[in-house]
């Protein structure tokens, strides 16, 4: 099968614009078939407290009320999205800015309230991804860029995970292509202590993961990103690594890099 | 040749809820190929105001330094595009939403400072579109929502005017369609005295225009609009009418109200 790849740039990299510039001119020297998906970045906090409008988190993860989804649609659809867009434009990549209401790319359901209300956030299922369209795009040439936005088919717009964005497009798009799937963050991997860069590990599955969880040595905001890049290799996604983008994106054609995801004994 | 309609929908209506979500509901259901560009309406300034940036204007035209860029990509490229492809996409029409740097659409360069500096402002040639990847996206079954952005192909995105955006495009998808122009806005059509909706002016040609200027009957804010539309049946384009939303979209079919705007004699 051919080769795609989905890379996912989180928000530090996101903030800091000369380190976006960078990957996001290696980025476009990648050959062949790739998918971009940014997360939001702090820029959205500085706005909605320039606005009034109050940020608030429960366990590391936005609440998304009205306000503040207008907040998200504005910057990471708009501001973040065309940014992005028109840099990789520049490299003569050409990208496609998109949300998933766009071209009815992803489709999900609000997440509903438990005994938090995450308020307009979006939820996705194996079925989200209109996978003909995103693949329609990508054999006429262009490179899909996602914010981490979905729409509900209702007329309303959804917060979503940068991470559970790539993990799911990563699944859908595994039945057409060879999906190497790349989150690209802060710290060259998974640490097994977070303040030494040097205790990376390069192999990471399920069991092994879980044995680190119950350890308590993994901190709190990267067990979700763990959890969607095994879903992924389990899924049907042929290789997914964690790591810095330097690493990552700059070394593309290595593997030597981040911490390589593996696929649960049996599956 | 196929019919295309290219129709733009102004300021006043993007500004009003309801009257917006009735629009597109009745535009979801114009059969057949169709583009739309939306303008920028007022929210943009509401939103540069709270984040203490002040709105400039010369003649009516808004002037963009760098921060307002900023506000007008988070606007019109955000909140107002992916509102109303979310909308859209809920009466199953199949919207995608695009400034010009997305798919490389349209391309333009800044415009030039003259005596008054206009700042990040977009202007259009008539090799600006991408008619060959717009038309391969109408005929997958999309329907593009254009927002007044454009980019320089230099990774810079350009505030521009949504009236010239739409002629620019109509023109340019002129030489594979029968396209129809519609503008919408506030009033019925042209009216010879702007407060009087009985005055309206069933046809209008670049004499009669020339006329009615030259008289002074007809206020500032309308005439780049006049003249982008007289570009247009001047360029190759079927037919372009100037009315209101709820006379032209409401009743697509017939061509009896609004203001038609005829060809130069001899061209």
């Amino acid at each position: 099968m051919e080769r795609l790849f989905v890379i996912k740039v989180g928000g530090n990299v996101i903030d800091d614009t000369n380190a976006l510039g960078l990957i996001l001119t290696t980025f476009s020297s990648i050959p062949g078939k790739k998918i971009l998906i940014h997360g939001g970045g702090k820029i959205a906090s500085t706005i909605a407290s320039k606005l009034g409008i109050e940020s608030k988190y429960y366990n590391g993860r936005r609440i998304t009320d009205k306000e503040t989804l207008e907040v998200v649609t504005m910057v990471y659809g708009g501001l973040l999205n065309k940014n992005i867009v028109a840099q990789l434009q520049k490299n003569n990549c050409n990208a496609i800015g998109l949300t998933g209401a766009d071209a009815n790319i992803i489709k999900g359901t609000k997440r509903i309230a438990g005994d938090v209300n995450f308020g307009f956030v979006g939820e996705l299922t194996s079925g989200s991804v209109d996978t003909v369209r995103l693949n329609s795009l990508l054999n006429s040439g262009l490179t899909p860029v996602l914010a981490p936005l979905i729409h509900n088919g209702e007329g309303q717009m959804l917060n979503t995970n940068a991470d559970t964005i790539a993990s799911t497009i990563a699944i859908a798009m595994s039945t057409l292509y060879n999906v190497r799937l790349i989150y690209c963050f802060e710290k060259n991997g998974i640490l097994e202590n977070v303040n030494d860069p040097d205790s990376l590990i390069s192999l990471l599955d399920r069991s092994g993961y879980d044995e680190l969880k119950t350890s308590g040595k993994l901190f709190a905001g990267i067990l979700p990103k763990i959890e969607n890049a095994l879903d992924a290799v389990d899924s049907g996604v042929s290789e997914v690594i964690i790591g810095s983008a330097e690493d990552l994106i700059m070394n593309i054609s290595s593997s030597h890099n981040g911490t390589l995801i593996t696929k649960t004994s049996g599956k």
